[in-house]
Formats: structure tokens, C-alpha cells, sequence
């Protein structure tokens, strides 16, 4: 075989056959085929497209690149969920132990986040002597006795993915259906679960900017892992405005907590029963989402939810305290309010315009080497749809630096668009799958 | 400017400036922009298309990449002429005498052959003491005085096309119309001469396989050239069988010498004739082809073409006793025909592979640094349209080795077919642009 004609035969349209995508994948692997062969059949790839057999063939190469994450010592369905991605988008933090409290087992290897603000691994660390880098025995331990666990990715998982992300980056064939949707779900499939349910975001702050592609991707990654023998349910929500209120590690953590003590913003507390609801079925401990939501209500209103959240922490060495109390988070310095400039109705929010404020106020990493601070951020006051007074709190920023905070708030009061006329509230969830 | 913006530019169908065109190519010669990033580019262009202003920008671009020969301290108009070749083309050994003895100026540089037979460098050689490596100042006297100088390529022309097309060669980005049209065009514009006559091959035994490809070519390199303000014609000439009869590099110079006696093969006297014209036209030494020819027919006539081949041999230091007596040329120590195994006209030839065996026997280069046997080769006896009897000569084969003789006659009788049906002689030009 050689790559010269695989990239050809794309090139001109043909499908690639599993062996040939096999031989490109681990010899690219390996270093034996060059990055300027790879970046020629990525580009004919964008331009020429697969169909769903070749981009199973690529997510299942690319899955088998490097380790699997073996769950079979843990009994039951083993369910995962992934995001695509957003601004104030906190639902593992909450989806986690609600789901866990009703029985469905969670074994995830988490990375650190790049962007607006940190990955859920960062979040966690806001609770003071919580470790994510625990010893292996540790983690299946704790999956068994508590039903829950989150450890740093250990493994070298989907490395195929992880070297042709890079390179696609700088050839301009990221925004590929089929190549974003085998990148993920490489990585979903190396981590081991049975089920995995998706939250495809759509909107100004999502990778995705159409509902029509945003359902598409959701479509795709669906066809993926049902052709991996996974079961798979998606949906696609509301990123055209931040999810929840609150953008930022630790700010994000207390709305977590508040959504756990059933006291969360509307949105957010919605998505996590809808999400739940499906992982719940798939995990086979419900028999419909009806039932399944039901669960995850009476484990928010008896405080389960909320317990097993604290008995996580507890479990990699995390204070607690912080889950009864959230006045004990970390908190920024400089606490102050953005006021409108002007009087009525917020008629669109520049999505990720208020993810770059979080940036700004050094919320996020720039680049992977870059430190987070954990106590900055925002949290919205009005969001679309709301009114607004001339002078009452748009929002209130979190900052330890003037200097950033000054260019934060302009930045935010940007984003806002202020207008005279009555605008509907948005809807969250846009379509579901499975 | 942003090098991966110019790939989604392209990648997206739109249209590159003049100034991303010459960003791309300038830090590529240098190396600022990498392999991978290149071939992405390749392939974007492959599958998007380039406009014929994109084309002359490339091609400019390439040009300027290195040095320009310059040839302005040579009077009058210096007209260049470029083959995409074939099997048995000897035309330029013909072609640059004839012209030169009608007062058409040739200065060229030449590069050697990689393929089934040498290049025009290669075939001087075979005049024992013929140097190519000669001083530029004796270059340019020999051009003055006698008006006829080919040397090696002594100046770094058109690096940028050198570095690319090795790049497209193993990422399937070759057969690309305006790629292979600039590519040619970047060498031809850098070799410094105002006039271009263009002899685009088609058939079998051609890089362009089909008519209507080699036209849409020929009239792509001719706006590049007049896009850059060259004079150009271009004929499209049949290459669905060898052109003359013989194919290796001292069989084709006696071929050569025979034609300039005027007792050539009809086809390669027919295309020398029409090229011929083209320069002498494009030249200023004619007023028109008609003319033209009368002035060509004459120099061959009276010898006088002849007498410029050896007064330029000899003006390199080579020994042109052969001239006078092609028996004096190198020849291979086994010389043996190859008879018909059945009777009845020839059908078809299958060219390039008549090129395989003049390869098979040693004479071209599989690799840049392959040594050349000069003396072995074949001289046709029958092309299409002719009829043998079974047992007579369909070729006669020039052998050093018996082995690579057996292999090459085995090969050469399976390309062609012989059939009960009379068949047309086939139309050597197709074509003529300008």
C-alpha cells in the first residue's frame, strides 16, 4: 500500500477502504508517513468528504492508536457524556453525581480545558486538596464503592487524534464534519464506555454557529458510535447566549452546587435532567426518560445528589466545606457591578465575546502551559428576552486585576445589544437524538 | 498574511491575490512555511481550480523564485522552445541547427533527462568531447558569433518550482492543469527568452492522455507566456506512437543527423518544419509560416543546417566525425531484430511502453543519480497503420546485455497490436494555437 494512492483515490473521490485508512493512521502514527501526506489527504478529505463507513473506519483507527481504558471489572452500563463545548457550560460538574446518586456509574478521565475557562478537571481543583492524579487502584475503587470517579487522563488515549488535530490546525481542515466528529468520538471510544450521550451546542458561542450543522455533527457522531456497537443519544442546545449564569472556575462551581441544592438558574438545571434523563435510560436504570427524570428530581430535593457530590471530593482528598457553604469558595478581590447604559430589552448577547471577558480576567488558558486563575469571572444578571433599567446590574464582574477588569467591562458591554422592542427568550434544547 | 487564511481561502474557492500567491511562494523557497502546509494548499488548488490570473501569478512567482538568466546583450528576438515530451522525441537536436542557420538565435540551457531516455544534454554527449559545463562567457560568444549555445543548467532557476513539484510529486497534486502549466512556465520565463514556442504532446505516450486535455494546456501556458509578455505559439502534436523511429539516445542523434541530410522519418521532419516556422515567425526572421518553411526547406537543402549542428559541436569541443559518418557514433554490442509474430496491420502501439523498454535496457535514468548506457535503444520498422508479414521486422533492438535485451523484446512485442483490418496512418498535429 502506498499513501501516494490513498491520497489519490480521495482526491478523486473514492472510498477509502478500512485497510487503507488503518495503514494511514498507524503509519502516521508511528511518524513513518509525513505530516505533508497527511495534511494532502486531510485537504482532500474537507474538499471530497466521507461517507459513514470510512469515518467509522478513521474514529475506530484513531480509537486504536494508543491504550483503551478498560471498564469491564466495573458491573452495569458504564455511560459517559461529552459536550462540544461553551461558554458557562458547568454540566459535569452537576450531571456527574446526579446521575451517580441514581445508580449509573461514572469512570471518566478528564483533561485540563483550553479556552475561556478551565475543563472540569480545573473546576474540581477549586475545592483545596482535591486530586485528580490518583493512582489507578484508587479510581476503580472508588467507582465501585461510591459509584463515581474523575482521574487526568493517565493514558495515552486516541493519539492519532491528538497529532492530526494539531496539524489540521494549521492546514485549515478543522471544520470538517466528519473530522471533527471522528476526533471526538476517537477519544469517547478509548475511554471505555458503553453509552455516551451528547450535548451538540449551537450558536454564536459554539463550535457549530447553524442548528442545520450543529444536528448534522450530532447526527454523525450518533451513526459513529452506534457503528462502534456503543449506545448513543444526543441533543442540541442553546449556545447563542452563556449557559446557567455564572462564567468562571469557582463561580461556575457554586452554581453547580446551588443547581445540586435544586436552587440553579432555569436553563442549566434543565439541560442537566434532559442529559440525565437520557444517560439514566441508556445506563438501563430507568425504562423511560419520564421515570428517569423523576429519579433525578427526588435525588436533588433529598440532598443525594448534592451528598454524593461532597462524598466525590472527600473521596480524592477535596474539602468539603465549600458544598455547605459556598461563601468559603475562593473569591476575587475586586467585586463589581456593570450597569446598562441604557434602558430595555437585551435583544442578543455576543456569545463568545463574554467568553473572552472570562480570558481577559485570566479565567482561561491561552495557551497549555498558561496558569488559570480559579476566582475570576462573571455572572449575568439578564440575559435575552430580560429588561432591563438604565443603571441596574447588567452583571457583576470578578477581578484581581484593574487593569484587566477596566477591559473586561468594556468588552462585556459590547457583547450586549439593548434594544426598544419585546424579544422572546431563547430556547435551550433544539432537537434530540435517541 | 497568514498562511493557513490562504489555505481556507483557496480551500473555500476563492480567488488568492497576486501578493498571497507570492507570500506562499517566497516563504516556501525559504523554508518559512512548512511541507505540511504546502501540500495542503496543493491540494486545495487541485480540487478548487485556479483562475488564469491566479496561474500567471503562480507562475511568476516561481520564476522569480531564483535567478533569470538574462540575454539582452544578445541582439534580436530570442525565441525558446519547450516539448512536454514523449517517446523518441529528438526534435530539439533538429530543430535549434535549423533554426539557428536561419538566423534565429539559440541560447538555452538544459537540464538531463529523468525517464526513458536521456535529455538533450545527455544526447549531445554523445559526441566524444562535447562539454555542456562550459563557461557562461563562452556561452555567450558561441551564441554571438555562430548562433547556437545549449549548456547545463549552471544558474538556480526557478527553485520554488523544483521544491514544489518534488512535494506534489508524493502527495497525488501533479495532474493539475494549472500546476503542471506554471511549472513549466516558471523554468521557461527564468530562462530569460521573448519568445516561447510550445510543442504540447497527446496520446498514449504523453503526460496529457487525451486531445482535449493537451489543447486545454497548450492554451494555458500560452496566456501564462503572454500574461507575462512573452510572444508564444503552441502546436499539440500526436504522441499516441514514438515520434520518428528511433528511441536511445545515439540511435535518436543519428536520427537527427539524417533529418538535417533531409532523409528523416516524415513525422519528426513534418513537426520540426511547423515548429520551426513558429520561431522563425515569432523569430522576426519570416513574415509568415509559409515563408518560413521555404527558408528552413533551404537550410536543410543546402546543408546548411547540418553545417550548424557541427559548427556548434564543435564549438563545445566535440568531435563531429559522426556528422559526416553516423557509422562513427557509439552502437551496443548486440544488434538484433524483433519479428512480427503474426502478419496484418498495426492497430495500435502502446508508446509508453515502448519507452519502458528503452528504459529496460539502460537507456534512461530511474533515479537522478542513474548512470546511461547512450548506445542501446530501438529503431522502429512498422508503426500503426503499416502492414508486416509474419516473420519480418517490427523493430530492431540495441542491446549491451542479454538478459535486459530478452526482457525489453518481450516487452516490446506485447505492445503491439497487430490486427486483419487496414487501419489510417495517424495525424501527427493536432492542433495549432497562435
Amino acid at each position: 500500500m502506498r499513501m501516494v494512492e490513498i491520497i489519490a483515490k480521495k482526491r478523486d473521490g473514492g472510498e477509502l477502504s478500512e485497510a487503507e485508512i488503518r495503514f494511514f493512521v498507524e503509519g502516521y502514527t508511528k511518524g513513518e508517513i509525513p505530516d505533508y501526506q497527511a495534511s494532502a489527504l486531510m485537504m482532500a478529505i474537507f474538499l471530497r468528504g466521507m461517507n459513514e463507513k470510512e469515518t467509522v473506519a478513521l474514529t475506530m483507527a484513531m480509537a486504536d492508536s494508543g491504550d483503551h481504558l478498560d471498564l469491564s471489572s466495573i458491573d452495569g452500563v458504564k455511560v459517559d457524556k461529552h459536550s462540544t463545548g461553551g461558554v458557562g457550560d458547568k454540566t459535569s460538574l452537576i450531571l456527574t453525581p446526579m446521575v451517580a446518586a441514581c445508580g449509573v456509574k461514572v469512570a471518566k478521565m478528564s483533561g485540563r480545558g483550553l479556552g475561556h475557562t478551565g475543563g472540569t478537571i480545573d473546576k474540581l481543583e477549586v475545592f483545596p486538596g482535591f486530586k485528580v492524579d490518583i493512582p489507578t487502584d484508587l479510581f476503580f475503587r472508588n467507582v465501585k464503592e461510591n459509584g463515581i470517579s474523575i482521574m487526568g487522563q493517565t493514558k495515552d488515549l486516541a493519539p492519532a487524534d491528538k497529532k492530526l488535530y494539531a496539524l489540521r490546525d494549521v492546514t485549515a481542515t478543522v471544520d470538517n464534519l466528519s473530522l471533527i466528529a471522528s476526533s471526538i468520538m476517537s477519544k469517547k471510544l478509548a475511554s471505555g464506555a458503553d453509552a455516551i450521550v451528547l450535548d451538540v451546542k449551537t450558536g454564536s458561542g459554539a463550535f457549530m454557529k447553524t442548528e442545520e450543522d450543529s444536528e448534522a455533527l450530532a447526527n454523525e457522531m450518533v451513526s459513529i458510535g452506534k457503528g462502534a456497537g456503543r449506545k448513543m443519544a444526543a441533543v442540541v442546545s442553546n449556545m447563542d447566549q452563556p449557559l446557567g449564569l455564572a462564567v468562571g472556575n469557582a463561580l461556575e462551581v457554586k452554581e453547580a452546587i446551588e443547581t445540586l441544592k435544586g436552587e440553579g438558574p432555569e436553563d442549566i438545571t434543565e439541560l442537566c435532567y434532559k442529559l440525565g434523563s437520557k444517560m439514566l435510560v441508556l445506563g438501563e436504570k430507568a425504562s423511560n426518560e419520564k421515570e428517569a427524570r423523576e429519579m433525578l428530581e427526588d435525588a436533588i430535593r433529598s440532598g443525594r445528589a448534592l451528598e454524593k457530590l461532597a462524598q466525590f471530593i472527600a473521596s480524592q482528598g477535596g474539602d468539603t466545606a465549600a458544598i455547605y457553604d459556598t461563601s468559603k469558595l475562593i473569591t476575587a478581590s475586586i467585586i463589581r457591578e456593570i450597569e446598562a447604559p441604557v434602558s430595555g430589552y437585551i435583544s442578543s448577547i455576543a456569545c463568545s465575546e463574554i467568553g473572552m471577558c472570562s480570558l481577559i480576567l485570566g479565567g482561561g488558558r491561552v495557551t497549555k502551559e498558561s496558569d488559570i486563575d480559579l476566582s475570576v469571572g462573571l455572572v449575568l444578571k439578564k440575559k435575552v428576552g430580560d429588561y432591563v433599567n438604565k443603571g441596574e446590574a447588567l452583571a457583576v464582574i470578578y477581578a484581581n486585576d484593574e487593569a484587566k477588569c477596566r477591559e473586561a467591562t468594556l468588552r462585556f458591554l459590547s457583547s450586549y445589544s439593548i434594544g426598544d422592542e419585546e424579544v422572546t427568550h431563547q430556547t435551550l434544547i433544539k432537537k434530540e437524538i435517541g
